[in-house]
């Protein structure tokens, strides 16, 4: 055995006896449960260990300080497709958080609360629904069990006037690399009233550090809630020719860069959709890959659906979610959007129950059933529905109780560009991306989302069977051109999983370095999630005070 | 002469190279100019010198870390009542901005523009105004001439949906003590096309470090412009009963965290509104200060004021704001708030231009004339009018071209704390400062401006003559007791100058240590603004890898 496992060894007898023996595996069951991935290739942990508590962190840390252990801090380890629950290398510590779930403060008045990272999406929303009625959160597509934390750490967004998470998040708690702990905003000061209200407290603000980093374990954020407001109101459109969606973002972006839809507004295409209800058609394609045109189109006709399909919220006191509507009409026209509140949604489904008694109108009892999901999320309440989208390329359709991609051989690389929201950039990404998605063997499921007032986060991804080796060794070939294509047309991605970082370090030279400055800095022996996002940088020679660097090995 | 003045005089013969002899100043009179101080003492530096360009400001600082020459950057200085344009410490080279003052960029379609800290709030507005009068900014009521990129890093705010400033920033460009230049975001990518559409870039979001700091000098910003909305609607409103202040917070707090409204409201006492319309009545007082609450009593009922009035703004589509001005309404019920488009106002002032003419509503004149500047602020028009302000105190009234404090005794600092916006924080405040403003001689002129969806910054301040050593040095003991007191009751400041910092880093101190431990990784030497917010802290060694500290000398 060598030095460096017996160092492991007694670091992980020292962490046993903080957390207690239950909560240190080490069993080959549970590191590969641990190593499972929706990538090619899961890298294997030395073991997982699951603190309770901030000061079991802080222990942790610091035994892993003195014997020089990697650690690898996860929420809920649910990062499907950027990496999951698996360190960018072999040999790391899991930190899971998940016995960390405490919901520590709902603030009613004020609408917010304070949460650990193992809070799932889930449990907030079951808290507030039987607690909070009045308020609401925000939930992305990664289901029930996915952590707010860790999504929110990642910069991860979902439906609502609230989906970008980190923009609501206020205050971080945050284990350092040599165990202290800091607490970022106003609640830096003791009885500091404000620390959950506003973001910036005095002096920098340190937060943005702590995202998509390796800079310190986030064991606690604020994050806002949303008021419930009076009146809600979903709409869907959907349009059939390809430069429909150009126009059709062109139309919608003044709305939502003069704020009157607040809502993250996401335009699919056909595929998204198709590979959120069913598995590839293997026996209507006769072997072939990509999906023909022709049996997209079939597939496309028989589930309804146009080429490409969009939806939003508008929520705010009933008079003004009318005016919105209409905003949005005239907007739109002559693409006629549909509106759907519950209270429409429940008529409707009396109507169909009915009809379907006759044996009529089953094709529109599904679609009901399908916007179901939808009208969920758009209103904060998690569903595992997408997640199914994974499964795309899989051999066999799913169970129905199915609720995680790494239970199957389901394949999923996120390419995630980030561009302006004009419809020529829009077009653009998309006349980029689909050729080298089909040139490897791939369809292109793309949703554009509207996330801020003037940009659009697009999220295509490449869905492969991972028990096929051709399709994995395309998959990567295919993510690889994809990432460099964006790059160099300037689109770069607004998150990643480990195998694009190399690149983002190449491309962004200078941030990255500064960035791994601070993180030799703060981690000089980077012991916290070595190799996520960052490298770190052993400090510069100022040019007329020589010094010695940092030791950062 | 020292070996620093000679290394100092080196220092300055190779900056005068780079920008040029007349742009380097060092006569008594030019160094006067820029130790002219709002506060008690202002602080005299070594020269100034005014750079062109980012490349400039670049072989300055290597110059400077050569010579271990300090540098304090300042955007236009007019930093009133936070330490205007003078250094925390004497002795240090100001690098004046104010030439680097190109709009380099304004985006139509996207609502953005690129800007360099010399572009004025008046500037911009005009340019605006002139070629794009489609876009709106924010401004805040710190006069034509300050600085928006110096506003923005001291997270100033205004009167708008877009009053936090730092929050409508994408992108810097920042010139590190080492000489060599970030772009932040996705600008630190080479053409990519959405650097000033989206914040946090990929990796680390980093922009934070550089406000309230000392880690850098940003030379450009993106910042963010409203597209300007169909309709526009201002209200007012004026209670008379002291806890009518608690009840009206607790009336729009609900609006505001709903995001109905949307702009920063503001609410402010009698003696706000007094001190920006005339000076202290030292002809009615007969020696005595702070002002009698006879006096103050009668000056309300003469100038038609009541003991607190607010002020907001509603934008959008004129169906929204008309059903948000209904929702104000009800909210504020039995309060009657007037609303005031600029088709009211133009309707008004030629009818009281036409009463006028037989000599009366001239008092009504007056008030018109007077919520005038608060319709410009509202809808991103700076003006110098609430300028006056700061020379409350001064023995004889204003020059009506007056628009510069520092060409006058007027004294002002500012306590600004931020509460939860909720009706107990904000009398608790009020309860809490205004004895101590009594106590000290001074009356609190208060605004709590409703910033976010859930925090209120309080702006009181103390307003003193500095010809009078009486009042000067009570205004040091009773801010000092002010930020203790307020930081003890749980409400730490928002922003402050330099005499508050050693508070903030004492009653803050692992945020100040962790900032000081990055500022010496990014400025070894301190060079740059030494002594703002920040203070350098040697490298901490690891636990169990010894290192040398870096030499922060």
């Amino acid at each position: 055995m060598s030095t460096s496992n017996t160092q492991h060894d007694l670091a992980l007898d020292a962490i046993r006896a903080v957390v207690g023996e239950p909560h240190v595996h080490r069993s080959p069951d549970a590191l590969g449960h641990y190593a499972r991935t929706t990538g090619t290739t899961g890298t294997t942990p030395t073991a997982i260990v699951c603190p309770e508590s901030t000061e079991q962190v802080q222990r942790i840390v610091r035994i892993a300080a003195r014997h020089r252990l990697p650690l690898y801090p996860i929420s809920r380890g649910r990062n499907f497709g950027y990496g999951d629950a698996n360190a960018p290398t072999p040999g790391q510590v899991i930190v899971d958080m998940q016995r960390m779930n405490r919901i520590v403060t709902v603030n009613d008045d004020l609408a917010y609360c304070v949460i650990e990272p193992g809070v799932t999406q889930g449990q907030l929303a079951d808290h507030l629904q039987q607690h909070f009625p009045d308020l609401m959160m925000d939930c992305t597509g990664a289901g029930r069990d996915a952590s707010l934390v860790g999504n929110t750490l990642d910069r991860g967004f979902g439906h609502t006037p609230y989906g970008d998470h980190f923009l609501h998040t206020c205050g971080m708690k945050v284990v350092l690399a040599d165990g202290s702990v800091l607490d970022t905003g106003f609640d830096a000061f003791a009885n500091a009233r404000s620390g959950r209200v506003y973001r910036y407290g005095v002096g920098p603000f340190l937060d943005g550090l702590f995202c998509q980093s390796n800079c310190g374990i986030v064991t606690e954020i604020g994050l806002w809630l949303m008021p419930r407001p009076e009146a809600f109101c979903a709409f869907f459109f959907s349009v059939d020719r390809e430069d429909d969606l150009e126009r059709v973002v062109g139309r919608l972006a003044p709305l939502r860069r003069s704020d009157i839809l607040k809502s993250a507004i996401h335009i699919g295409n056909d595929l998204r959709i198709l590979s959120s209800k069913l598995t590839y058609p293997y026996d209507r394609t006769d072997g072939q890959m990509p999906l023909p045109d022709a049996v997209r189109c079939q597939l496309r006709q028989e589930h309804g659906l146009g080429l490409w399909m969009g939806a939003g919220s508008i929520e705010g006191p009933a008079d003004i979610v009318k005016a919105t509507k209409r905003q949005i009409r005239k907007a739109l026209a002559p693409i006629k959007p549909i509106f759907i509140d519950e209270k429409r949604y429940a008529r409707a489904n009396s109507l169909v129950s009915l009809l379907n008694r006759f044996g009529i109108a089953q094709s529109l009892a599904g679609r009901l059933a399908a916007i179901r999901p939808a009208l969920d999320l758009m209103q904060g309440i998690p569903t595992d529905e997408p997640l199914g989208g994974a499964c795309w390329r899989l051999p066999q359709p799913l169970e129905p109780d199915f609720n995680d991609p790494l239970d199957t051989d389901a394949g999923l690389m996120w390419v995630s560009p980030v561009l302006p929201m004009t419809g020529e950039d829009v077009r653009r990404v998309v006349d980029l991306v689909e050729p080298i998605y089909a040139r490897h063997g791939f369809e292109c499921p793309i949703t554009f989302t509207l996330i801020n007032q003037r940009a659009i986060i697009a999220i295509t991804n490449i869905f492969f069977d991972k028990s096929d080796p051709t399709q994995a060794a395309a998959a990567e070939a295919c993510y690889d051109e994809l990432i460099t294509a964006l790059i160099q047309a300037g689109y770069p991605p607004y998150r990643t999983g480990p195998r694009c970082y190399p690149k983002l370090q190449k491309h962004a030279p200078e941030l990255f370095q500064l960035s791994g400055r601070i993180k030799s800095l703060l981690d000089p022996q980077n012991i916290l999630s070595p190799g996520r996002y960052i490298e770190p940088a052993p400090a510069k020679t100022p040019q007329s005070a020589p010094s010695t660097p940092i030791n950062t090995d």
